[in-house]
């Protein structure tokens, strides 16, 4: 496993180099939230990213984003977002993040949560302690948090949840002590760090959950499906992740609602 | 005016001194959402700022967040809030920023936005080219986008405009072209870089937009009220925020649906 750690670090590092320049770039102001310089930075890292995975891992399969699968029935199949929140990344904001995840027949084994433009990076492996490095500060641990009511719950956009299906998630909501938005990948960083307690998103692709379970899991929460089930690549897209699993059933519970 | 500027960013440095080693801090963890950490960094910052000000400039008044008003009605006021985003800086995001701006006979000459964070600081000044640095990178210059259905609008938190008050919000979002979510005063600070479009906010304190008018005004843009007039001490805390002053009546036309 420690080949692999490396090489995910190595192709964390390549698709970082690959979209900093791009970041905040004359280009994405003239673009005006048109989607291409951004789609031109996600694909230049993939590309780099995959490039590695070819040299060093030639019989591992590949699940991207930008250029869909390759040998998907691999034992080992990687599945990469090269930039996790391209709204934030259109908009400027320095916390969108490159998520670089190993799936073992099928399970979420190894995960990296990179953000370019800050420094900081998450690193999780199933079975061990999740480790964190950068320049804010921060601690690896997910935090106590038995009560629904006493946790910060935070999602990207309300818009993920659309009038007619936001039930369960409108129930949470006001289960929750609070909610706070804005975060894609990031969100799931700080749970690692015991600072939100609940995430609850809808809409994901494996390349957006695949690199988040071993980081939280690795820091003692969980990330599952809406009902409280491990995520696989047979799952929906909806994604809650905990940092103290007893929040687990009442989530699940709520969401059902 | 440069002697103003100067102390204004001499208090922006002592704030943050107080602010970086709180944030992420054990004793947020411990906390789960409680405010008193928040609060703690919130109001030793605005000591902090507070004694600068009586020491160099004891004549001005001072109306800030945590120790409300002192001599409101002098010819100069500054206006501070020392944590705008709590809740970003309570969820460990570092997108939380300092605000001190000064009033002169009530009108926003001065502004800073700073970030303890991540080391950004955008300086405006009535009648000048808003200045910025930091480390990601970033260029002054609101861009031009003259219709709202090619505009980046931003808010940072849909319960702003609770159910029954949020139809002209709702118009807005509509028209526009996208809504992200989150980023208290660091949005506006992408306004001024051309990166979002629109703002629109409410419940807004002094200490919340004195500061975000000379910074945008600077960099080609305005800020108002919902009706696109301009804001004063007395206004009632609806913000608007346009990058192209022309997006302007189109904004507020919508917001008084």
């Amino acid at each position: 496993m420690e080949g692999l750690v490396a090489s995910a670090e190595a192709a964390a590092d390549l698709a970082g180099a690959v979209i900093r320049p791009l970041f905040r770039s004359a280009l994405l102001v003239e673009a005006k939230g048109d989607a291409s310089p951004v789609t031109e930075a996600d694909r230049g890292a993939e590309r780099a990213i995959r490039d590695h995975i070819a040299r060093h891992h030639p019989d591992h399969g590949v699940i991207g984003e930008e250029y869909g699968p390759e040998r998907p029935e691999a034992e080992w199949v990687w599945v990469l977002d090269p930039i996790d929140g391209t709204r934030a990344f259109v908009t400027g904001r320095p916390i969108f993040g490159t998520l670089i995840g190993l799936l073992h027949r099928g399970r979420p084994v190894l995960g990296i949560i990179d953000q370019p433009a800050t420094g900081e990076r998450w690193i999780g492996v199933e079975g061990r302690r999740t480790t964190f490095r950068g320049p804010f500060g921060g601690s690896v641990g997910c935090r106590p948090c038995p009560e629904i009511g006493g946790a910060e719950l935070s999602c990207t956009s309300p818009d993920m949840f659309p009038p007619g299906r936001d039930a369960g998630f409108g129930a949470l909501r006001r289960a929750a002590r609070r909610t706070t938005w804005g975060g894609d990948c990031y969100s799931y960083g700080l749970v690692a760090l015991g600072l939100i307690d609940i995430v609850v998103e809808a809409a994901m692709k494996p390349w957006d959950w695949g690199a988040l379970v071993p980081v939280i899991e690795g820091a003692g929460g969980r990330v599952t499906d809406h009902a409280g089930r491990p995520l696989t690549l047979e799952s929906g897209g909806d994604v809650l992740a905990v940092g103290d699993p007893a929040l687990l059933p009442a989530c699940a519970a709520l969401l059902s609602v």
